[in-house]
């Protein structure tokens, strides 16, 4: 077992257990979806946004969830269990009913619930942003799966595995027709003549939930946004450019493969009126 | 535990277990690659193939893997222990050391084997072929894991999903760039002009064994192949078409869709070659 770094609690199907069926299908498959859930005040923070995007990724894959109520109390009481700490749940198809890729529909889905350790970031980041890198690997685009949480992320591990430097936090992964599409673990804005963008993820990424919380708020703010193809020449001309995570809320970056940004206007309206919500706690 | 389609035999890391570690990284991002082998008289049919494949899966994803004579000696008893049987082997990148996609390099691989029934197949479908149709879903593309067997197969669990007709044996897949690569679970095969083609597998696909065997038989037969990119228009023309994979080893298909196909000359001289081979139960 890691040490620090291991899950301080482990719930498979809601008992405390450290193992899963070997014949589970996201183990031979990767077919399941996951979750990774801030929690704060020993409450798990946009809950229902999180179970929306489950529910809806289940609908896209034919996986018959659990009820909504029995993964809403589940993640409440192992979030309740600390007072901070990052929830993972992931939610496979459960044990193969049969060899092979075929669904028999008779599956009853696996749900493996995770609590780690959340040790505060030094505050000190999400004024002066964070170092990225952009990842050599491109991401293939298969609209069947764009947007989804799932558990297929082989694309997301080589991608994390092209740097070792501690003092880079992310890679921006371009998609193999050459579009901007996302960090490895982080969705990415620009901000462009004062107009926020964002990749659309209608053939590869995963639609975060800090990046629906910060178009919302963009749109209440009077800010305009919008979901767009974008380029390595976008990225390159954009005036602001900031991540968004489950975990890191908005961080602006500082610089690019080493060439330096600076955080305007925009990122810090949008930080300004996250910061309430995210230090709330707030459920939706 | 599903009826007469479960494994018979289940061992983890060489023991007989039934669960893996729930920090696996196989069940986590289908962090893992697989082996499907196809065993006759208690021998792992082309075993060393197999595991070569295994070994250059392992080496691009930078995963691991325990010493091949450990491998060899766990399916070949898994093997032994019955007259016929599928062995299954997944290879993973082992428990997670961290929270994250992040690989620390002291990850350990986990073996899961299986053994599966393998009832024989009516030996009709290797003289009239099969029915297979065309898969609605199109394959992303990374060159990163083009050819290898690895565990992020959500992709053809959609793709397996379209159809229900047990009497449609496979579907055929192309990419998200129209090229033909393959059916969902095994190889494809076409003869134009006399000339044996197979898409080249640089930007999607799984290599497979058999796939890898015909090449070679068809080297020795004096049959012109080629591994090419191929598109719907090369389908549609083509005078033969056959699948392959190391469970059904070289099948002719018979209908495109509804659309009727013959084997020719070509696939019955590979099927000739190939009887003795898939027989005796080759080790390589």
């Amino acid at each position: 077992m890691p040490g620090d770094e291991a899950p301080q609690e482990l719930w498979v199907d809601g008992m405390e257990r450290d193992a899963v069926p070997a014949l589970d299908r996201g183990l031979h498959y990767g077919d399941g979806l996951f979750e990774t859930i801030a929690c704060i005040a020993g409450r798990p923070r946009f809950l229902s946004l999180h179970l929306a995007r489950l529910a809806r990724g289940c609908e896209r894959l034919g996986l018959a969830p659990p009820a909504p109520e029995v993964l809403r109390q589940e993640i409440r009481r192992l979030a309740a269990r600390a007072q901070r700490g990052i929830v993972k749940l992931i939610l496979t198809r459960g044990a193969a009913r049969a060899r092979g890729y075929r669904v028999t529909g008779t599956e009853q889905a696996t749900r493996i619930a995770l609590r780690y350790r959340w040790e505060p970031d030094d505050p000190q980041l999400a004024l002066d942003g964070v170092r990225v890198r952009i990842a050599a690997l491109r991401l293939g685009e298969n609209p069947a799966l764009a947007g989804l949480k799932h558990c297929n992320r082989l694309e997301q591990v080589l991608a994390r595995r092209e740097w070792s430097d501690a003092g880079v936090a992310e890679a921006l992964m371009f998609s193999s027709t050459g579009q901007l599409i996302s960090g490895t673990m982080s969705n990415v804005f620009l901000v462009q003549g004062a107009r926020l963008r964002t990749p659309r993820l209608d053939r590869c990424g995963v639609a975060g939930i800090m990046r629906s919380v910060v178009l919302r708020e963009a749109a209440a703010a009077g800010i305009a946004a919008e979901e767009t193809p974008l380029d390595r020449s976008d990225l390159e001309g954009a005036a602001e450019l900031f991540l968004t995570s489950a975990l890191i809320g908005l961080r602006p970056v500082r610089s690019v493969e080493g060439e330096s940004r600076s955080p305007g206007a925009v990122t810090r309206e949008l930080q300004r009126r996250l910061a309430p919500l995210l230090a709330a706690s707030a459920d939706g």
